[in-house]
């Protein structure tokens, strides 16, 4: 939630030259994404997002994440899309660093989700993963479980400081994951990262999904059990069944989910949150105090790996089986 | 340069019925203003900047600042103007904060102004100054002899670990504007703060002026020392004539200078750049590493006050004497 890199005026001006997108009118940086610098960029034709891809960001996977933008939107997502300069490129470089100018998406990110958003979430991730089906690049997911081992060893033995027993639950879950991990289920292209606040809503209507810089090939339904960990618990910690129905039920009339992947869904909503409690974990534990990004306590994600630890029946879930 | 109040996309709808400005289709927070915590608020009819005022403003200094702006635009000033709510109230209450939803003012701000800009600024500020004449609230400048002498107090002890000399270079001239500081010159309300950053331009052409919450009763002629500082020193130190020379007649062509103001202006500049230096040697001496503000370096403002010590007559500012 900050700007790193520090872009004058003089080097916007120059930089929107090389687009067909008018004058600047207006640029102001915006505390938006936590691993970025972005800026709004007004022009008396239209808003944009200018992004400038910091050091956490892997230059080699841009041509990734914009094709993929680029590759959704020509197929009809409501998603943000990097414009093209007059030559043609979407990857650019501004103040030493890869840019990219992205379409200003309207909307407001939720921070309550009710059932209904849930259902057109269901929906437009679903239209997103068809989607996405016939985009010709790959991107491995570092945060799988090959990547959740490494946090692993680097966080366990840490681990009690948070709380006492947490040692013990990392190590006999993810155990559990190594040997039952589904390997049959279909794959494709998810976002990864569908939290609320990469969700837009204008009145009440889903306007689009933002910030693909987690996207990768995975099983498609994984990403379904990111979204009922992020949008399906309340504060108190409660499972909330009515908005996981709504959910998976908006999912499923877009695409709907075989049994071999409901009957899964515990196992992958285990992983999912495996994966954000370990990340967590080791941001937390590796926390540096005044520092500008504000580091996400792993305790949610500690409770909600509890909660799918006693899920027996997909029922649980809300899906009618 | 951060959002230090978090609102949520529920928070600023429910807000924002209290005006008659349109359902909120885009809400960003930006990284402007040191002090407070703004954000974007794009509504299908307009823009705006929302302002939630944070521990370091003065609340009893809010009906002054809000007040003004409000009265400038009323005069025709080109600047961000609060706007009035349903019950036409201007000063609000949001998550705990005081706070005011303020007009958008397109414009970019520059980082090397050339002469054109310099003009122009000194134009619009002798405007400002004239439309603010019959505004009725007062507010004393709280950085003014006083207040250096306060700072002095604080810092002097400390200023030689940031340049040898400093110390007796500090006493000495706050000893030399206790002695010498103009009552003679004509005073009323100035913005006190008109460094770059708060001037807007587009297409080349001034915009308009923002952050006026530094704004006092003070000498006029004070407000045009801050910016022959601001606007008129290169950034390896040399102090521009022809910038001067631009934004001194600029200034003049609206509002004629005296020949006690002129004759004063290297004092003036002495004491603004006095100034900047002692808030700035303040915030160094008192930084804490790893925080959300930048800290801004004093050196700057020690060469330019070593500059105004060498001034012998009004003429090196580029006045026709």
């Amino acid at each position: 939630m900050a700007v790193y890199t520090h872009v004058t005026a003089e080097e916007i001006a120059t930089f929107m030259t090389t687009y067909d997108a008018g004058e600047v009118i207006s640029f102001k940086g915006i505390a938006e994404g936590v691993e970025n610098s972005n800026y709004l960029v007004q022009t008396a034709r239209a808003s944009y997002i200018l992004t400038l891809y910091e050091k956490r960001v892997n230059p080699d996977d841009l041509p990734f994440f914009l094709g993929l933008m680029d590759h959704l939107v020509h197929k009809g997502c409501t998603t943000a899309a990097p414009i093209r300069d007059r030559d043609g490129a979407i990857l650019k470089n501004l103040c030493g660093r890869p840019a990219a100018l992205i379409s200003f998406l309207p909307g407001l990110s939720i921070t309550r989700p009710k059932p209904q958003h849930c259902d057109q979430l269901g929906q437009e991730m679903a239209r997103m993963h068809a989607a996405a089906a016939d985009f010709d690049l790959e991107r491995a997911n570092a945060l799988s479980l090959e990547g959740w081992q490494k946090l692993v060893n680097l966080c366990a033995a840490r681990a009690d400081e948070v709380e006492d027993g947490l040692h013990d639950l990392i190590i006999d879950e993810m155990a559990f994951l190594q040997a039952h991990w589904p390997d049959n289920l279909p794959v494709g292209i998810i976002h990864a990262d569908l939290f609320p606040d990469n969700v837009f809503f204008t009145g009440g209507k889903l306007s689009g999904l933002i910030d693909y810089y987690f996207a990768c090939n995975d099983i498609l339904t994984y990403d379904v059990a990111i979204c009922l960990n992020a949008w399906c618990f309340e504060p108190d910690g409660a499972f909330n069944i009515t908005k996981a129905r709504r959910l998976l039920r908006g999912y499923g009339r877009v695409r709907p989910l075989s049994a071999a992947e409901t009957g899964a869904l515990s196992i992958l909503c285990r992983g999912a949150a495996l994966r954000f409690l370990l990340s967590r974990l080791y941001d937390w534990l590796n926390r540096v105090e005044g520092a500008l990004v504000s580091v996400k306590d792993p305790q949610e994600y500690i409770d909600k790996l509890k909660f799918h630890r006693t899920v027996k029946n997909p029922s649980e879930y809300g899906l009618d089986i």
